[in-house]
């Protein structure tokens, strides 16, 4: 992991601003001497910039982030927990992290880092630019920011626009942290209870009715506690041991803003400017950007093309069907 | 609203047994002289045995729960907070109530207390029994019970064994109400928060992504609150003013253990002793209860036709789409 950091000021798009910024990231191969095989890859919500470690059989050679090709960068997303300023990084002048007073953030500031770290890597242009979940918010929104910067982009199960559905869901999640009254106390394990319920909702919506009916049967001859209710408590209690409240809600609250149309004519008139080539791929069992959604999405960009993975995995087949994935963006 | 009261214990599934029990209950309309025209409907989650109330547009001249035809009989679920016993219920020794203390019950238990309530109206025969969503597992239950009991059954949005995924959703809501400390205190409000979150995850499986991206879209001019969030936490703190945390908790633990083949030689062998007219109704985007499993379940039952009510609201279908349920339901 490397680290890069500037003591200038990082205006916030809400009216904050942040007086230090450090934004952690991986690479993967090497730089062409042309500058010109540039992979970025944006991360989801709880991700990191470990890309090799979340996305498995990606980072391999003859995958789509093929290190012997491509020179392949991910940066830890602002208000995350790997690394990058957030909620529990200590304030230089306080020396205490701020918790719950860490400024709101947009998915534009998220892309304005990214974008810093672009230019300080002595990135120009970017060949392709892949983001799915939340990190398909930050691709949309880039390149709605810089379209000329990029060649390709690669959009899975994302949206231009965060739905009412979507903001309903990470309302969901808030309440059931803030219903854990120890959320707000200045500590990194503040509010637990609440995270470990937020998690279980999300991944509700991560798997669907066929993941969850695929993967969580109870034994024919029946069991003391159905494996759904280990299931869901297992993965409220893991992602407490790997992650923070604060930088949940933070980035939360990010993804409720996000509307590449926003302050711009509306998300065609933006549209109308991603004119490179753009890769669009769909979950058949995604119920959190359905594959309608997609294929409108694709419909509506001027040079999209729509593929479909054909998966009972739900939202999260973006992560498992990386045979699929790869069949689909090796082609391009 | 009437009451039915014994003293005698009324002993529980899973070994427990309250030592008196009251069941609130409303009919509608006037037993006929032969007593064969009895409608007994089966509510869900939270509602009450008001079925005029909560499911608008049935209990009518004309539509399916006519009460000029039929006389209709509703009683409130066995640890609901409408009346039967349940966690707020005094004890009739100490005269405190149970609250977190309330024995663990099945829907085997809630279907042997209609059938109580139901001897003790003189009613034999049952001319149709309904059930929506747990109403459903209700009746499902009932007639593994007594099929003899029941003319038709009428199933709508429902299931004859707690699914995976139903129990997931089960479980994240338990974890919210939980995440709450005041979750075990003594008092009817406890929880309050937590039941608010769990409320509001029990929205998203009851509208699903069709229904709040139809009802919950910000102005095209962009709004401080977006409506999805205001509606989340409309509807979780509606339920608190009408509900306790007990009740629900002790409703969704029931969930869970619905399994009309447990201890009856599986599914199967079950199914084939319901060997009455079974109508059921799916709804075309109801993602609790799917469609397909809808399908599957009709096809499983000797005798049972299958309808889909074709709407964009989810599971709350079966409130929402009473012109297609009468439609459906009065040609029976």
């Amino acid at each position: 992991m490397h680290f890069f950091t500037t003591d200038t000021p990082f205006a916030l798009e809400l009216g904050d601003s942040l007086p230090q910024l450090t934004i952690a990231y991986h690479t993967y191969g090497t730089l062409s001497p042309e500058r010109d095989n540039v992979i970025w890859v944006c991360h989801a919500l709880t991700a990191n910039s470990d890309v090799a470690d979340w996305w498995p059989h990606t980072v391999e050679k003859g995958a789509f982030l093929d290190p012997e090709r491509y020179f392949v960068v991910c940066a830890n997303i602002l208000g995350s927990h790997y690394g990058t300023t957030g909620p529990l990084t200590p304030d230089p002048v306080s020396g205490e992290a701020l918790y719950g007073d860490f400024p709101a953030i947009t998915i534009g500031d998220m892309a304005r880092a990214h974008s810093l770290l672009a230019d300080a890597l002595g990135i120009k242009r970017i060949h392709k630019l892949v983001g799915s979940s939340v990190g398909g918010f930050q691709a949309m929104e880039w390149a709605a920011q810089e379209p000329a910067r990029f060649e390709n982009l690669v959009l899975i199960a994302t949206a231009a626009k965060a739905s009412p559905w979507a903001i309903a869901v990470d309302e969901t999640q808030r309440m059931a942290i803030k219903s854990d009254a120890t959320y707000g106390e200045k500590r990194p394990d503040a509010a637990a209870a609440g995270l470990a319920a937020a998690r279980a909702i999300g991944m509700l919506t991560y798997r669907g009715p066929e993941g969850y009916n695929r993967t969580q049967q109870d034994p024919p001859e029946g069991a003391a506690q159905h494996r759904a209710v280990t299931y869901q408590q297992h993965q409220g209690n893991k992602l407490c041991r790997r992650y923070n409240a604060y930088s949940y809600v933070t980035i939360l609250d990010a993804f409720d803003t996000h509307d590449i149309g926003r302050g711009r004519g509306g998300l065609q008139a933006v549209f109308n400017t991603l004119t490179m080539p753009v890769t669009v791929v769909g979950i058949t069992t995604d119920i959190i950007f359905t594959p309608a959604e997609m294929r409108l999405l694709a419909s509506r960009l001027p040079n999209a093309k729509y593929y479909e993975i054909d998966s009972p995995m739900g939202h999260d087949g973006f992560l498992v069907e990386h045979v699929q994935l790869n069949r689909i963006l090796t082609q391009q």
